[in-house]
């Protein structure tokens, strides 16, 4: 299956980059990226990746784990930091090392500098991105596994929707589910908004109830071994107004045709543009006010941006959300999302949850 | 009360510090130090702070949000960034600018120095971080209050702890009870740790199930109003050995020392010594392989730390953790933690939880 990029050819990809960017190493301080490479779960570890060799430096409390868990890279346990390790001479790594510079602080590059003084530390961004945006068969089984338990979760709260709970005992709901089925933790914070609040897109649940006669938009997700998913279903409690309805078959039509268009090659500008021009002549264009969509992967937002900045390509083995929305102040929201991977064939949604409008 | 530094005192302080850097203005682009100050709580800000003026500068998203929650600072909405508004000559802030150098990314700074060059952009660090240790009354109300949270949880748990459920279950209920008890979330993922795992004192909750005839560690808190609370207990499930009963002891004697011995004015390194010291004199210094505490506000970790790089002064106002530890590989380990008030008397635990060994 070509949307492989199995683990060595990991380490062959970012090599090749090293090459044309004429680079002897490469750090990798954010810590997603070294997760990435090297399958390392803890909560600090940096990478330095030369054309013939890559270290993962990390410390004491992960002395066990690292035996089990790292591929690609020796793991390298130290109390001092990787700084300090660079300076041993332990470790041949050339004098041309890039950093990531749009990730790392100002005063840790200029502590590096300062104690590496013979290095030329080359300032760089995009190093991984292009790579990490297509999922390998591992990455999406547990990509998948999430999906999974998200759906589960989302039958489960069904159950418990009603105008005699608040939104907090949804979102309380909604953590406990995800563990109880699998999941590490929430992938973020579920956003459970009732009624006007709908028309708030990042709206944090609250401690109103449920409104009756309305919408509640639901966005969720989970983590299984770092992996995110990422939801959001719109239903309705009690009996919804025609105009509410309507809007629901409309955002479900731009969502459709969202996933219909979508084709590995397109920048996520056109793609989101597709999207964005139907709900326009439908009147709604000013009520779609963010994006189409986003990779997912280990970070819950990951490039490619599926919007009007997005000109970075989608590839084969991309997973990205197709999740258009309309927000009505003082109203409601709508919002329908669900993560689709790109084939070579277009898109195939990954969660089986119904799309049709819910009524509760 | 001395420990209220309110916030116009913040202003005044912050200001203060301007001027003995000889700084025209401040950017605060690190997200808790620019809610600390204006009490925004939304997902993108940035103050910028004049010997005369300060501006929060956010997005449409939280247009209607910041009418009623920024204090201290005029907000600004912004599609094009703080940079672009900067540059746009609608604001005054004078020609030397310090940054977060510590918290800001590499390439940002390099993005601000082309986009303003006729500004000069001062690397600061620790520009916040000593006023921010000192809590004000409405800080200290809300993190009562998260303490509080973290009691009943805890409470609430204990009834379902057994060798029939797992660590996981656990977790999943502890991040229930926060939510249904008021709070926003967890100010951490909970740490459920039984029998040897309770050995690696940043276990993740897995799903084995509860051990019977063994201790148990969990550490967990919640946030309110993003004010954070951190609390560890270990607990015995079934019959303990003697080994592990006197190892509770006497961690509970270190814990108790510590809390006795807490004054301000002292280093974070003093008073890890003293706990420390104490385990030392009694063959389990090796066994303590963390630093004794941190302080805790609207992040889990804050300056002052307590442990042996803590060269910090605790202020009066603080509020910090006491949280010794022993971890006997493959056997087991014990940590009990608590948040207590830096007061001009000594230290004031916060929660109410019992500490004698509660043996289920």
């Amino acid at each position: 299956m070509t949307t492989a990029l199995e683990l060595s050819v990991k380490l062959h990809y970012l090599r090749q980059k090293l090459a044309t960017l004429n680079l002897d190493a490469m750090l990798l301080t954010f810590l997603p990226d070294a997760r990435w490479l090297t399958k390392f779960s803890g909560s600090n570890g940096t990478v330095l990746l030369t054309r013939d060799n890559a270290w993962l430096f990390t410390d004491f409390r992960y002395q066990e784990q690292v035996k089990t868990e790292v591929e690609n890279a020796e793991p390298v346990i130290t109390s001092d930091g990787y700084v300090a390790e660079m300076k041993s001479g332990k470790f041949s790594f050339g004098t041309r090392v890039g950093f990531q510079a749009d990730k790392l602080a100002f005063a840790t590059v200029e502590k590096m500098k300062e104690e590496l003084p013979d290095i030329e530390f080359v300032p760089v961004t995009m190093f991984c991105e292009e790579f990490v945006a297509v999922k390998d068969s591992d990455e999406l089984e547990k990509m998948r596994k999430a999906v999974a338990i998200t759906d589960k979760v989302f039958e489960k709260i069904l159950e418990m929707i009603s105008p005699n709970v608040t939104e907090r005992d949804v979102a309380a709901e909604i953590s406990y589910w995800n563990k109880r089925f699998g999941a590490e933790k929430d992938s973020f914070d579920p956003i459970v908004a009732s009624g006007p609040r709908g028309a708030f897109p990042h709206a944090r649940a609250t401690d109103n109830f449920i409104q009756n006669n309305s919408l509640l938009v639901i966005d969720m997700g989970c983590m299984v071994s770092g992996y995110c998913s990422d939801q959001t279903r719109t239903v309705a409690v009690g009996k919804i107004s025609d105009e509410a309805r309507a809007v629901y078959n409309l955002v479900l039509e731009a969502h459709l045709l969202g996933i219909r268009s979508a084709k590995a090659g397109m920048t996520g500008r056109e793609l989101d543009a597709i999207a964005r021009e139907f709900l326009t002549a439908n009147g709604y264009g000013e009520a779609f006010g963010h994006s189409l969509g986003h990779a997912v992967g280990l970070q819950v937002h990951e490039l490619p941006t599926i919007g009007r900045k997005g000109e970075m390509k989608i590839p084969v083995g991309a997973v990205i959300t197709i999740e258009p929305g309309v927000y009505l102040p003082g109203k409601f929201g709508v919002r329908i999302e669900d993560m689709v991977l790109i084939t070579e064939r277009g898109a195939e949604p990954l969660p089986k949850a119904k799309k049709e409008l819910i009524e509760l």
